[in-house]
This record gives C-alpha cells, sequence and structure tokens, in this order.
C-alpha cells in the first residue's frame, strides 16, 4: 500500500509486509538488562533445558518493541496519525535466538473519532511471523490519524 | 499483597506497588537503537522543539518493557502462571527523559479458562504513573494460571 | 530524488536529505566503548575543559557511521548497487552532544566501470550539518551499480 | 614506571597514574541493566532526592570495572602475570554522573609464592581519586607473577 | 533466610541462594566496552586458542557485578544496611560464554562497629558456582548494619 | 615504531601492528542499532542465505570505528598531532562474526602542511587483515603534526 497520509486514505483490508530481522542472543541479553526484566525463561539457559521450549525465548515486550521499529522505520510515517494504543496483544508462538520476523500490517476497521471533530479512528492488524510463516505475535494498533476534510 | 501462586490466590481488587524508576536519556537512546524506532519524536531534538511537548519523549514500547520488567522483578513469580497477553495498552501522558516511573498492578477480574481443564485466566491492571502520579500507562494484563483444585 | 535503481537512474546534481538525529551523550559513550577508542576528547570532560572545544566531542568514526545510517535508512536501497569504498572525509568542525545532524546526497559523479562489463560506479557526495547548517562532515561514497542494459 | 614484565622488575613504591574518564548518567545506567542491580541508590532519582547523596551514586562494582578498565589499558600487560584476586576493597565516598575519575596503582608488597615455584605474589594498590582528588575507590589487587630467574 | 532487617537479625550460618543467570558472549562484549577492559584472554578468540582455557573467559570483574547484582535483586533489601566494602575476592576458575552462575550468601560474622554507636558490621560469603557446582568466584562483603536497639 | 611525536618523528615506510579484537554476532547488533543501518545484509539471517557470502556480514563503518579504536587504544597518542581525515576506504572483503582482526599501521607520505606554518601533513596507511591475513579493509588516514622546530 502508498502510504496512506490522511484518514480518507486508509482502506480496508489493504496491507503491507516490513523487512525482516534475525533475533540474536546479544538482543535478548540487551534486553534484559534493559527492561529489567530477568525471569529465568530469558536468561537462565539451566531452568530453559528443563522446560516444553528447552532453549531460551525472548520476551514478548521485545518482539513487541522490536515489531513497532520495524513497521515505523520501513514507511514514511504520516505526520497526521498519532499512536493511541493496543487493544489486543497476543504471543501464539515463543521466538528463539536465531528467528528472523517480519510485521504484515494490514487495515482491519476505521472509524470517525467519537468526540475529536475532524479525526478519525483506525485500527491495523500487526500479525508478527517467523521464518517458517507461524504467527508469533498479534497486536491490534488504534491510530488517531486527521482527515482531509476536516470534518 | 502476597504473591498469589494458584489461581485461587488471585483476589479481585487487590493491588500492588512497584519500586519505581527513573527514565533517561540513555535509555531512550538505547532503545531506539534497540527497536529500531528512529521516529524524530524520540530521535530529534529540533523536531520536538516544534511539537506540543517540546521535548523528546520516551517509545511506548519503551514505557511498556519497563513497566513489565519492573512488575516481574518485585515480586517472586508464580511458576503456576503464564502470561497470555494483553487486552489494552494506553498511553494518556507522554514520558520524558528524567521522570521517575512505577507501577501499580491490580487483580481486576479471573474466570475460568474457557478450554484448558484446571487453568483459569486473571485480569491484571497495570497502572504505570509518574513522579506527579500522573498516569501515563495503562496495560490490561492477561495471565494463564493453574488451579490448586485441578478442576 | 526517486530511488536510482539501475545505472541509468542516478543524474548528476540530483540530490536529497535524510532526517536528522540528535547526538547525545549517551552515544558518544557506547561508541567509546564499542570501538574502544576513548582517547581523552571523548571521555574525559575534565581535559576537555582545557581545550579549544571545551567539552567532549563526539568520534569522527560514530558520526560517519550514523550518517551511513541515516543515509540507507531513509530510502528504499537499490539492489542493484553495492558500497565500495569511500574516496575522502573530511570533518571540517566538531559534533557535540546535543547536535542534531542530518545528510544531504547529492550525486557527484558517474562512469563506467573500468574492469566489470555490466557495471558502472557512482560517487555520492555525503555531507553531513548541524542544526546551525554548518558542515561537521564530508564524504565520498563510491558505489558500484548494474547497468539496466547491462552493457 | 617501566612496565614490570618479571617478578623481580616490581619495585616496592613505584607508581604510575593512569589516564581519566568521566563516568557519565549512561554509564550508570547501562551498568544497572549489565549487572542487574536496580538498587534505587542508582536508578531513582526521586529516591535520591531523599537522600544525604541527593542525586544518584554509580555502583560501587562499575567504579570497580572501570577502574581495572583504565589499569590494563594503559600500560601493556606483562604475559608473565596474572590476576589472582584482590584484598581489599573500599568506597570512602560516592562517584556520581559527571565525576571523573582516574587510578593511581602503587607497588605495596611482593614475596615469594607460598606454594607455587619460580612464582611472586604482588600487591598492588589501586587508589581511584576523582577530579577534587579524593579517594573514591581503594583496591588491594594481587597477582601472581614468574619469576626471570625461575627459582 | 528471612530478609534480615536489623543488626540483631543476622544469623551467622544462615545463607540463601540467588537465582541463576547464564553469561554470554554478548556479555562480555559489552563488559569489555563498558569497563575499558579488551586484555585478549577477553576479546581476542585466536590468542585464547593458543592458551590453557582455549577460549574466551569473562571478566572476573563482570563476575563480580553481575554477582552482586543476582544478591540485590533477589532480595528486598534492608534500607538499615550499606555496603562498606570486600575483604577479598578470588577467581578459582575461569566463567566462560554459556556458563550458568549463581550465588550463595552466607552470613559469616558479625561485631560491633568499631567506632559508630548502634551500628554493626557485618560479614557475608558470597560464592558463585557455575552449572557445575565449582566455584568461579568468592567474595567477603562488608556491610555496616543499624542496630535495633540503638545501642 | 616508537610513538612519534612530532612531524620530525614520522618515518615513511616505518610500521606498528595493532592487537587483534574478535568481532561477535553481538557487536554486529549493537552495531545495526547505534548506527540505525538495518540493511539486511547485516541483519537478516535469511536473506543472507540467499546472497554469496551467505551469512551475515559486518557493517563496512563498524569495521572503520574498531580499527580505528584498535589503532588508538595501542599506542600513547601524540598531543602534537590530529586527524584531519580520511583520503581512501575500501572494503576488499567481508568480515564475519567471528573473525579476529588487527591493524597494520604504515607511515606511507609526509610534506610541509600547505598553509598552516609550522605543521605537517602526514599520511597512515591501516590496513586491516584478518585471521587468515587476507586484508578486509585499507584505509588511508591524514593528520596534522606540529613540526618540533617550529618552521
Amino acid at each position: 500500500m502508498n502510504t496512506p497520509e490522511f484518514f480518507e486514505d486508509f482502506e480496508i483490508g489493504s496491507s503491507r509486509l516490513t523487512p525482516a530481522r534475525t533475533i540474536t542472543e546479544a538482543d535478548i541479553v540487551f534486553h534484559a538488562g534493559h527492561s529489567g526484566d530477568f525471569m529465568p525463561h530469558h536468561t537462565n539457559a539451566e531452568f530453559c533445558k528443563t522446560q516444553p521450549f528447552e532453549k531460551i525465548i525472548a520476551h514478548g515486550t521485545m518482539t513487541f518493541a522490536i515489531a513497532i521499529g520495524l513497521s515505523v522505520s520501513s514507511q514514511v510515517q504520516s505526520p497526521h496519525g498519532m499512536s493511541y494504543g493496543y487493544n489486543k496483544i497476543r504471543y501464539p508462538r515463543p521466538v528463539f535466538a536465531g528467528d528472523t520476523i517480519k510485521v504484515k500490517i494490514t487495515v482491519m476497521s476505521k472509524e470517525d473519532h467519537p468526540s475529536q471533530k475532524g479525526h478519525g479512528m483506525v485500527v491495523e492488524a500487526k500479525e508478527v511471523t517467523n521464518q517458517h510463516d507461524e504467527v508469533v505475535m498479534y497486536a491490534e494498533h488504534v491510530i488517531i490519524v486527521e482527515k482531509r476534510s476536516g470534518e
């Protein structure tokens, strides 16, 4: 899809795919320190050997941050939109060091802003997949976008 | 609240407060690089001078990651629970370098898991406030917890 | 300029401007550790007070790395080109923490590759300026680009 | 002092001074994450305002790591010596972001290794001072060094 | 042991164990840059192949910093105690990337503070072991703790 | 070569070799984030499998920064010289995670400064090789150095 600029430009069902990025052990180590989340699932390889997934898994908060990073860096962002929040985040499968993830962004819905005249709310589905095309994260991103019409 | 271990231990309405952490310029710089999100709101001080907030603001994805980090590091986590996802994330106010944030975690609701016998779903509200007691982030965290009863 | 894809698409004199990024103290600290260059100009504030510039200056190698980062992240890169090297790098003025830099990229010259049939060499001038429009770095980047014609 | 190579080359009382390095907020943030030590003295500016020192202080473990870094990077290290441990570490004053520290290394004592023939033990005093010539850390470093004589 | 709060609460011989953390190549790379200690034992894999340990070893200063991090993050720290220094640090075995370390903390001794009325000095032994239960670091940590009695 | 202090001390043809450093996956991950250069050659392992080099390659700007770091940290730098820029940078072969690089620095040429009395210009060739003695980077560094004679 071309860069949607105003509310009117977002077409329900249109989608785009970001570039992919490989998640590394270094990313997980860095994120543990940066977030302060040293849960054993992310930092203790011996513990992980006793778990169903058998190895260290990436933080869900890191997959989220990198997914948003891939989204905003791969397309010029409209100066007429701003992030409002997320409606749902799910993690159907773990991400491991060595996995390569990318994001498919699809316009899910759009409606007038309930109170802010001249603005609308757009919900984009962000589906993060790994190199086996398995979904590892799913999020619904709500953005507020100005209308070209101003009404 | 004491550490809730099994589903039965979560009491609706009970809450706890994490320690606080000061967000610094270094955190924002690190997070831009780590996430790949170099939007001008986070990395361009000249651009920010022209915006309503006048200075660089922290990434929402970083506030989220640090809030979760504060939550899991300040209480022994039950080995009988696992994170399922989030139902809602909102950012009512920006976070700036120099702000000190903490998280109030409240048990919002609990119900039987729709399909997984012996498990329940708990929703915790995570309210992040700054040093002026203003809410800067709000999230609803869904966790799946084993029942002590096994039923 | 639109993204030039093949050698034929590069027009001498055409130029583009990247987004800007603010250089921070954290960047300088990080780069000192990453590069291993702890020269007192970059890491010793007391020494710097005795120097003409009076405060810590950014590493030239960091300005270079960030300038290239700004260049490649702000435009889809042609899969038909590859970086060959640089002909000249100059640092007319220092960069300080707090400065906001951006890069102007101009196609300087183009010629057939001396030995590789179907390819040409393009030289791009990369001029890095700060928030006062002063040039802080100048580089000539040589890239090898496939010809659409194949000849 | 010249680089002492063998046990015989260490002269009691001889000393050398390392270059200085400015400790920054970024260093403290980085070290909190890397070590996992998020004690409020290092990461919570609001808490620190209520303390005698009034601002965030550097981790003692970081001052130690950087002091050793300054020591080993400022002199060719003898391939005939190896670090054995430390006998005493004291922190008479806090280190704050903005302080510039350096290390004075003095040969305190030397004696035959109690059991390892052909080796001796050397103790070096490492005194870390800030820009006001106040001692902020003191350590006694024990190293095992080969004898030139082999006896 | 429960969190000892006042001097009277420290019981000689009582001990606790921290969670474990896996040391990674990324940690060693970070620490080299952060501390400025690029000794070949930590940063030159080719050199290390010629040494008895055959691979890159972690910095002793990093093992120390992470051991203290594990100690303070795994138990609420008493606001009535403060770190005074260390009496001894030894490194009986190297730590390699991939090793998982944890700390056993034992109250070794306690005595009245020689000059500060209402305070005592407690020495805690900190024994760091790897996944093979081999001791890789040993330290004696001296802390000054208020007496409940005030005398 | 001994540390050349003044212009007169630089001898054409004299050379020195720096210590070596192993480039790791963590270095490449850090550098991508720090520079903002997430080109797939550096961050997408799946893409790299389809390329002639088959695995992720280090950024040229990182090899450059680390080469300069190795150069300045391995010899006392003359306070009478300052970096002016570079005349040529070439990358004949890629650098991969696991490669160990070092720099050979050779005085190539020296001449009076065209306009600055009492100063000269020295060009040093910096040749970076990997553990197979293959050249991976070549640069010509131009430095301005005071003359001892002042003329």
